[in-house]
């Protein structure tokens, strides 16, 4: 089968590989629809990361069919529409059912040596059971790109506004105006923010930020940011943030853009970030939070919204490439001519 | 008027002093009747701090009769019996209607040249209204030491068990045996948490902590201490860390003793802490909180407890000195001879 593999910083390639199989009595495999191209995958890309002669079989986002189940699978047969959170999980272990599905002890993630890559024509798919959702049979084609969404990059945005306790009343900002930073905006205003301050400078990002309920823009860089935010919040900084990012720089944004006893909810895998210990965390009451979202967890109620159309977070998607084309897709995001490339199989 | 004033690294002196008088018409004087030593009263006495030629008037700790108040007070009046928080508050703003006392927009902090110290025979109270809380006139004796508690050790160990999000069912570790630490175990107990395993080796603390509601005690140091904590909780390690120290080392035991998605509730001031920003802390969606205790906040809640007699949080007192021998209580608590030092006036 064919399928996506990094080799090296920029340099992905569609190669033939062994077909996806079943290895364990609770694996699945799904002949893959939609998949994505996602921020985290740009790191790899740009050199953050070991590569093995073998490469890297890339993707970890994707809706597709079942088409055949191990013996012990129950929840799910060949056939079913689903969607595979990026991270596998028996949805029965005590840290599954405290809601951090990506620390199941029996879970893992996409796209490595051990499991594959969903940026492939199929992929095996572990604890299909705990893992996988069925989404309905039939369902529109308009649809796909949202439903794609659930698999990480809303589920990311929701976990950060949800870790940043976003809530009715609260004044919010998203520092990130990527496709998970626009995700953000979806999930705080779903959750009633008043206020939703979006920082970032790419007209269209903006446009799409405000077509998701953003009510304020911050263009500005640095101290002249902090400054904006602080004057759009009365003098006092945001209730919470959504750290969409992940750098140094977008971590000491958070930390001076908030008011006492806010939080961050912080989703962007942090590179070589510093939190300061005593200022402005300890001495403002500040709550650190976040991590990799338990997409599994959140699932049903994101599905829930999307198909009664409340949300609409596959607008992020602002390019569909074939499989063969994903090479361009990394290129195209990594130069910013992308805001998130979908694959249509 | 007599006050403790400290001149350098172990070196405080009762001297004496021009009276506490007011400045401002928001001021009220406050003739101290309790005052006590804080552990954070030990950074500057162990040489973490910069010292003026003129000293620095120490405590922030203290209940007392109002003497005198300004033009503009008009919640408290002389004779009242009162406790005041650790910091002073208007109790009006946006900060401290957020719940967060210790970023009052006009509050500020007890014991340095501006204000003076509570470890003295009387204090100026800013912003009295919003600061002191009225406390039964006539309150039996014995109620005294929990009473005092309530300005800060108390409110503090509170404060940890509520970032530290303790609830019932909840697995919780309190890092640290001082005062705050045995405050904390009282506080976990009233939250409802489940299990409480107080980590220390001081045979007196444990057994305070043990009467307070500790259900499990683990003294060893290091990695075998890290290792009874997950035995304790079937492996999993627990939910609610209490860091009740503010060392590197107590940061790195509270990161190795939870589970993913705890939260640790930080009030031991850090010193040269290190928080890691990818793991523990990120990977296992941890929650890092807390900081300075809004002992204004939880003032109600706690008096109310405190007079029912269903926790005694005066019983972390072991010592009680009179104004003069302050100097020797410092010493004390320096030699981790006494546990909390009381002065009487």
């Amino acid at each position: 089968m064919l399928a996506a593999i990094m080799y090296g910083p920029g340099d992905v390639r569609i190669e033939n590989i062994p077909d996806a199989r079943i290895t364990q009595p609770t694996d699945a495999i799904v002949r893959t629809t939609y998949a994505s191209i996602c921020g985290s995958d740009l790191w790899p890309y740009r050199g953050y990361a070991e590569f093995g002669a073998a490469g890297r079989p890339m993707g970890h986002e994707a809706i597709g069919v079942v088409e055949e189940v191990g013996a012990a699978v129950r929840n799910v047969r060949a056939g079913d529409f689903v969607a595979m959170p990026f991270a596998f999980s028996d949805n029965t272990c005590v840290h599954c059912q405290a809601g951090i599905h990506t620390s199941c002890l029996h879970g893992g993630f996409f796209g490595n040596s051990e499991v594959g890559g969903a940026q492939a024509e199929a992929i095996r798919i572990p604890q299909a059971d705990g893992t996988l959702v069925a989404l309905p049979g039939g369902a529109d084609e308009a649809l796909m790109a949202s439903l794609l969404t659930l698999t990480d990059v809303m589920a990311t945005g929701h976990h950060a506004a949800v870790t940043a306790r976003v809530a009715p009343g609260k004044a919010v900002a998203v520092v990130g105006d990527g496709a998970v930073g626009l995700c953000g905006v979806i999930a705080a205003r779903r959750l009633g923010a008043e206020q939703i301050i979006i920082m970032g400078r790419h007209e269209d990002r903006i446009a799409l930020a405000r077509r998701f309920g953003a009510t304020d823009v911050v263009s500005e860089r640095g101290e002249e940011a902090v400054e904006h935010v602080r004057k759009l919040t009365g003098g006092y900084g945001v209730h919470a943030v959504l750290e969409c990012v992940g750098t140094d720089q977008s971590m000491q944004t958070c930390l001076s853009i908030v008011r006492p006893g806010a939080a961050i909810g912080r989703v962007g895998v942090p590179h070589e970030v510093d939190i300061p210990a005593l200022a402005p965390t300890f001495v403002k009451n500040l709550t650190i939070s976040g991590g990799p979202a338990p997409a599994r967890a959140y699932m049903d109620e994101l599905l829930h919204d999307v198909l009664e159309g409340t949300i609409e977070p596959g607008l992020v998607f602002d390019r569909v490439v074939s499989l063969d084309e994903v090479p361009d897709g990394y290129r195209a995001m990594d130069e910013r001519k992308a805001l998130k490339v979908m694959v249509k199989m």
